[in-house]
C-alpha cells in the first residue's frame, strides 16, 4: 500500500481541478442523459419483449454519453459560448443518471410482471384470467405505480455508502469497469481510442439500422421477412433453430460471455431438439390432444412451467451461495473494521489498491448526504406508498405494502452487498419471493396474482435501484465525483426512467398488436413465465398437466446441481459447463436469438483470434453499434406502424411442393383480373 | 535506349537459367492448365449463358496457374521426388494453355452463334424456324466443328510473329499485364504478395461458393430466391431494376472500369426505365395487342434489334477506327522497319523500353517455327475443313468456307495488329460480319441462317485465336518463354478447349431445362441476339415492327456519334462519357446485373478512397475469388441438377395484397389435410 507521503505526492501530480457537486450537475449533461436514457430504454424495451435477454449496456452508455456531451461542448465552444470543458465528474453524472433511468425500463416489469398483469397475457392462460386477476396496461398508472415504488430504494442505502464502498472496499465489477472507462476517455489517449471507438459505434450502428429498414420492407404479414428466414431448413425452422438475420442478437452475443451463448444454445437443443418432441409423443396420454398452441394444458404448460423451475433453481441457489458468503464477509469485516478503518477489505474479490485511494476517500467523503434526509425521503415515500399503492391495485393491501417497506431496507442491503461482490444482483429473484410469500397471502379469489405481481414489482424496484446506487457510489468514488451530485443524478435519472419507460412500452404496445402473443415478434416471453408463477404460487400445482411436476422438480434439482458444480468444480473444467439460468430461456422461445448470439460469439472468437488488440479496442464497440442500430430503428418502425403505414412486400418461405401449389393459386389470381 | 553493352551486363547480373522450350513444357504444367481450363470455362459459360458480359480473366489464371503450380512443385519436393523449380517460362506456358482453352469457351459461340442455331432460340421468333434453319446443340458435331476451325487462326499468323512482335513492336497492353504479374511472382517479394493475393482469391472464392450454396436452397421454383429478390422495390423489380446478390457481377463489377458499369447501369434506364415504357404505351397502335412475352412482333422485337443497332453501331465505328489506326501506323512502320529493326515502334501506344530488350529478343528468335510448318498446317487444317465442315453444315457450302480461309490470314493479322495497338478484339465484329455476308450469299430458302451463323463461327475463332495467339507471343517474349513452347502450349490448350467448351455447355444445357429462354435463370441474351441478326441478314428489315427500323437507325447513329464524341473530346470529357456497347446489352437483358456489377465498383471505389495500397493489392484477388466461388458453385449445382435434386424451399416475393390472399389459401391447404 503507498504511504500517506506518496500519494499525496502523486495526488498533487495528477491535481486537476475537480468541479464542486454543484458544478457536476450540468444542464447538458441532463439533456445528453434524457437523450440516451430514450435510446436505451427503447433498445432494453425491445430486448424484454422478444428474446428477455439484456445484457450490460453501460460501456455503450458510457461510449455515447462521452461522445454528445464532448459534441455539445465542442458545439459551445464553436458558437463562442464561455467555454465549460467536458470533466470525467460531469460524464459519470450522466452515465449514473442513464443508467438509472434504462434501468427502469428492465425493473419497471414491462417485459415481466407489469405486462404479466395484462389480460392479452392472462387469455394465454385458463387459470385466474377473471376480471379480479387482470389489470390492463395504462400510461397513467404505470407513471403513477413507478414514482411511488422507484425512489424507496434510493433513500434505504444512502447513509450506509460509506461502510459499503470504503469500510468494506467492496469491489463491485461492473462499477469499477466503467470508471476505468471514463477516467481512461478522460486522458489524451483514452480521447483519442474513444474517438475511434465511437466512430466504429457509429458506423456499425448505422450499418444495423439500416438493415433494420431494409428488412422491414419484406415483412408485409407474419412469417415474412428475415426474420422468418430457415437459414438452417424448413424442419429445423420448425423447430426455432434458424438464424434470424437480427444484428442486435448478433451484438448481444459478442458482449455475453461465450458459455452464456453456449448455454442457451444448449437449453435450446436440449428443449426444442429433444425434450419437446418426446413429450410431444406423448400427446393424447400425458395431455389432452385437442389442447393446442398456448393452452398451458398442452404441451406449452410443460415448456412455460420447466422452464420457470429451472430459472427457480438457479435463483435459489445463486441466492443461497451469495447469502452465505454475504454473512461471512460482512462478518469478517465487521469485526476488521476499527483496525483498517480505510483500506479494509472483505472476503470478497480482492480490492485493488488503488494509489489514489486517500484522494478519493477525501472527496468521497466532503459532500456529505446529510442523515436526515434521507431518512426523512425514505418515511415520506413509503408512507406516499402506502397510501395510494392499494388505489392503483387494490388487491395489494396497505399491510402488505407496510410489510415490503419493513423488510426493504434488509433486503436492498443484501442485494447491494451481494452485487458489490459478485456483481450478480439478485433483484428478479427478490421478486419471485415477492410473488409467492404475496401471492399466497392473498389468496386467488382475492386478487392473488395481480398482489404477488405488483408485489413482485415494488420488491423488485427497490432492491434493483438500491444496487445501481451503489454501483455508481463506487463509480463516483473512483471518478471523484461528488457522492451528492451522484444522488441527485440517480434522482433525476429515476424520474426520467418513471417516465421514459412506460411511455416508451405504450409506443411498442400500440404500434403492434400482438405485442405478448406467443409466436408473435414479441413474444415477451418472461411476461408469461411471471403471470404462471403467480397463478402457480396463488393456486399450486393442481393446474400442471400430468408428469409436468415431477420433470419441473428433475429441473429444478439439475439447475442446483449444474450451478454447485460449476463452482465446485476446478476453474479449467467449470468454464466449460452451462449455466442453468440461461439455458431455461430458450425452452419457451425457441433458439433462433441463440444461434444470432452464437454468431456473435463466433464472430469475436475469430477476430480474437486473427487480431487481439482490434478485437480488444473495437469489439465492444462493434456490438454496442449493432445493438444501438436495430434499437434505434424500433422507434421509426414503431411510428410507421402506429401511422399505419405497412411494409409493401412479404418475402415468403415455401417448401417446395407448397410453392408449386401456390403458384398454381397465383396464376388463378391473375388470370382472374 | 540502354546500350548494348549495358544490356548485357545487366543480362548477366539478372543471368537465370533459362529452360530449354522442351523443359518448359512440363507434364505438371498441362494437368494444372486443364484444371484451370475447366474451372474458367464454366465461369466463362455461365457468364455468357446469363447476362452475356465476360471480363478479362487473364489475371486471375495467372494467379491460381502460379498457385497450383507451386503447390505441385511443393508437393514433388515434399515426396522426395528430384526437385524441378517452376520458372516463369513454365508459368507463361500454363497462362498461354489455360487462356487459349477458356478462350474458345467464348469464342465457340455457347451463347452466341453456336446456340444460335437451336430450335430452342429460333422458337422465340416467328421467321425463319423450319427445319432448314435449325441446329440443334449436339456434343458430337460441336466438338468436330471446333476442331476443324479452331487450329486455322494459330498457323495463320505464325510467320508473322517477329514482324509484330519485334520489328513494329506492338504493345499489347493484356499481354505485357499478364507478362509483368508473371515476372513479379518470379520475384521473392513478388512471389510472397502473389501468396497473400492467392490467399485473398481464395477466402473469397469460398465465401462466394458458400453464398451460391446458401442461396440454392431458397430456388424451388421460378421467381424464388436471392437472384429474385425485389430489393428496390416490386415495381422496380417488374422492370428489371434490382440487387440480385450475386457475387460473381459484383466482382465483374470490380474488374470492369467504371465507365463501362455506368454504361450498362444508363442502358438500363435509359431502355427499361424510358424507351420501353414509352413504346409499351403504343401497344395495339406501333404493334399488336396480343403479342406477348417472347414475340419479336411485339415490345420483344424493339428490345432485340434496337440493342442490335447499338452493338453494330459501335461494332461499325471501332472496325472504322482500328482500321485507319491500322492502317496508318501499319505504313509508318514499314517505311520505318529498315533503320530501327529492333525498337522501332508503331504510331500506336509508345512502347516501354525495356532493359531486358536484347536478351528477350535474343530468346525470342533462338526457337523458331520453321515457315514450312506453318504453312502446311494451314493448308492441311483449311483443307480438311472444306471438305468436312459443309458434311456438319449442309447449309455452308464448300466454296463459302474457301472463301473465308482465303480471307482468313488477312482478317485475324488486321485483328492482332488491332488488338496490340488497341487491345480491343474485333472478333465479334468480324464474326458478324460473315453473318450477313454469308447468309445473305446463302439466301432464306437455303438455310441462310444457319449457314451466316456458322461462318460467324468459323470467321469469329480464326480471328480470335490468331490474336490470342500474337498476345500469347508478347507475353512470352517478355518472360523469355520459348515461341517453340508458347505454340504448342496454345495448341494443346486449343485442343482442351475444343472438347471442354462443349462438355461444359452440355452440362448447362442438360442441367437446366430453360437455358436460353428469355426470362429465365440463362436467358443467353446473345444467342437470340445473334440469330435475330441472322434472320435480319437473310430477310431484310421487313418483318420489324412499327417504326423499329427508324429506332434502329437513330441508335446506330448514336453508337456511332457517342463514340466519335468519346475518341475527340478531351480526357477529362470523355472518360465520363458512357460506352455504346455496354449501354446495349441491358436493352435486352434488364439491368439487374448493371446493380451488382455498381455495386462492385462501388466497393472498388471506397475501397481505393479508403485504403489504395490495399485495393491495388487485393481488389482483383477479391474479385476474381468472388467470380470463381460462384463459378465453381455452377459445377455442383449443375450436378445437382442433372441428378434431379431439386432444392426444398422457395423464398418467395408476393405484394402485401397477393399475400393475404396466398395466406387464406394456405389455411385453406392445410385445413383440409
Amino acid at each position: 500500500m503507498a504511504t500517506g507521503e506518496e500519494a499525496r505526492e502523486r495526488g498533487a501530480e495528477s491535481a486537476e481541478m475537480v468541479p464542486s457537486w454543484r458544478e457536476q450537475l450540468t444542464v447538458r449533461a441532463f439533456v445528453v442523459s434524457a437523450l440516451l436514457a430514450v435510446l436505451f430504454s427503447v433498445i432494453v424495451m425491445k430486448l424484454s419483449l422478444t428474446a428477455g435477454i439484456i445484457p450490460s449496456l453501460n460501456i455503450s452508455a458510457g461510449l455515447l454519453g462521452f461522445f454528445f456531451a464532448r459534441l455539445w461542448a465542442a458545439a459551445e465552444a464553436r458558437l463562442g459560448l464561455p467555454r465549460r470543458p467536458f470533466t470525467r465528474q460531469e460524464n459519470t453524472v450522466i452515465q449514473t443518471c442513464v443508467v438509472a433511468a434504462y434501468g427502469i425500463a428492465f425493473s419497471g416489469g414491462f417485459g415481466s410482471y407489469m405486462f404479466a398483469m395484462s389480460s392479452r397475457i392472462a387469455g394465454q392462460a385458463t387459470e385466474a384470467n377473471d376480471a379480479m386477476n387482470i389489470k390492463d396496461p395504462s400510461l397513467g398508472w404505470m407513471i403513477g405505480f413507478l414514482f411511488l415504488v422507484c425512489f424507496v430504494g434510493l433513500f434505504a442505502l444512502v447513509p450506509l455508502r460509506k461502510v459499503m464502498i470504503i469500510d468494506y472496499g467492496l469491489s463491485y465489477p461492473s462499477g469499477t469497469a466503467t470508471a476505468t472507462l471514463i477516467n481512461g476517455f478522460h486522458t489524451p489517449q483514452g480521447a483519442k481510442d474513444a474517438k475511434e471507438q465511437v466512430k466504429t459505434l457509429g458506423r456499425y450502428s448505422l450499418f444495423s439500422f439500416l438493415w433494420g429498414f431494409f428488412k422491414w420492407f419484406y415483412t408485409a404479414g407474419d412469417d415474412c421477412g428475415f426474420e422468418s428466414f430457415p437459414s438452417l431448413g424448413l424442419e429445423a425452422y420448425e423447430r426455432k433453430f434458424y438464424f434470424s438475420f437480427s444484428p442486435i442478437y448478433v451484438g448481444v452475443g459478442m458482449i455475453c460471455p461465450y458459455i452464456i451463448n453456449v448455454s442457451i444454445l444448449l437449453g435450446g437443443i436440449l428443449s426444442w431438439g429433444l425434450m419437446w418432441p418426446l413429450i410431444e409423443k406423448k400427446k393424447g396420454s400425458w395431455y389432452p390432444a385437442t389442447a393446442k398452441g398456448s393452452d398451458l394444458h398442452g404441451l406449452q404448460g410443460y415448456k412455460v412451467f420447466i422452464s420457470i423451475a429451472m430459472i427457480l433453481g438457479d435463483g435459489f441457489y445463486n441466492f443461497v451461495k451469495v447469502s452465505l458468503r454475504m454473512s461471512t464477509a460482512f462478518m469478517a469485516a465487521a469485526r476488521r473494521k476499527s483496525t483498517l478503518p480505510v483500506s479494509g477489505s472483505g472476503d470478497g474479490p480482492a480490492r485493488s489498491l488503488d494509489d489514489d485511494d486517500l484522494r478519493r476517500t477525501e472527496y468521497f467523503l466532503r459532500d456529505q448526504i446529510p442523515m436526515g434526509v434521507a431518512l426523512a425521503g425514505y418515511v415520506a415515500v413509503a408512507a406516499v406508498s402506502v397510501g395510494v399503492v392499494p388505489k392503483i391495485f387494490p388487491q395489494l393491501k396497505w399491510y402488505y405494502i407496510l410489510a415490503v417497506y419493513g423488510m426493504a431496507p434488509v433486503l436492498a442491503f443484501c442485494n447491494a452487498y451481494g452485487m458489490g461482490l459478485t456483481d450478480w444482483s439478485l433483484a428478479t429473484t427478490y421478486g419471485k419471493l415477492g410473488i409467492f410469500v404475496f401471492g399466497a397471502w392473498a389468496g386467488a379469489s382475492h386478487g392473488g396474482v395481480i398482489a404477488g405481481l405488483a408485489a413482485c414489482g415494488v420488491m423488485m424496484t427497490i432492491v434493483a435501484t438500491a444496487a445501481d446506487l451503489m454501483q455508481d457510489f463506487k463509480t463516483g468514488y473512483m471518478t471523484l465525483a461528488s457522492p451528492r451530485s451522484m444522488f441527485i443524478s440517480q434522482v433525476i435519472g429515476t424520474a426520467m426512467g418513471c417516465v421514459i419507460g412506460p411511455c416508451v412500452f405504450w409506443l411498442f404496445y400500440r404500434a403492434f398488436d400482438n405485442v405478448g402473443l406467443s409466436g408473435s415478434d414479441y413474444p415477451a416471453p418472461y411476461a408469461v413465465v411471471y403471470r404462471n408463477m403467480a397463478i402457480f404460487g396463488v393456486q399450486g400445482f393442481s393446474s400442471l398437466p400430468k408428469h409436468c411436476l415431477t420433470l419441473c422438480c428433475v429441473v429444478f434439482a439439475a439447475a442446483v446441481v449444474i450451478n454447485l458444480a460449476r463452482d465446485l468444480a476446478p476453474e479449467k473444467v467449470s468454464r466449460f459447463m452451462p449455466v442453468p439460468m440461461a439455458m431455461a430461456i430458450p425452452f419457451y422461445l425457441g433458439s433462433y436469438f441463440a444461434i444470432d448470439m452464437c454468431v456473435g460469439s463466433a464472430i469475436l472468437f475469430v477476430w480474437e483470434r486473427v487480431d487481439k488488440a482490434g478485437a480488444d479496442m473495437f469489439a465492444r464497440s462493434v456490438a454496442s453499434g449493432l445493438i444501438c442500430g436495430e434499437g434505434i430503428w424500433s422507434m421509426p418502425q414503431s411510428v410507421l406502424a402506429l401511422a399505419k403505414v405497412q411494409p409493401p412486400i412479404c418475402m415468403k418461405f415455401l417448401s417446395r411442393s407448397t410453392n408449386a401449389r401456390v403458384d398454381a393459386f397465383i396464376q388463378t389470381l391473375s388470370s382472374k383480373t
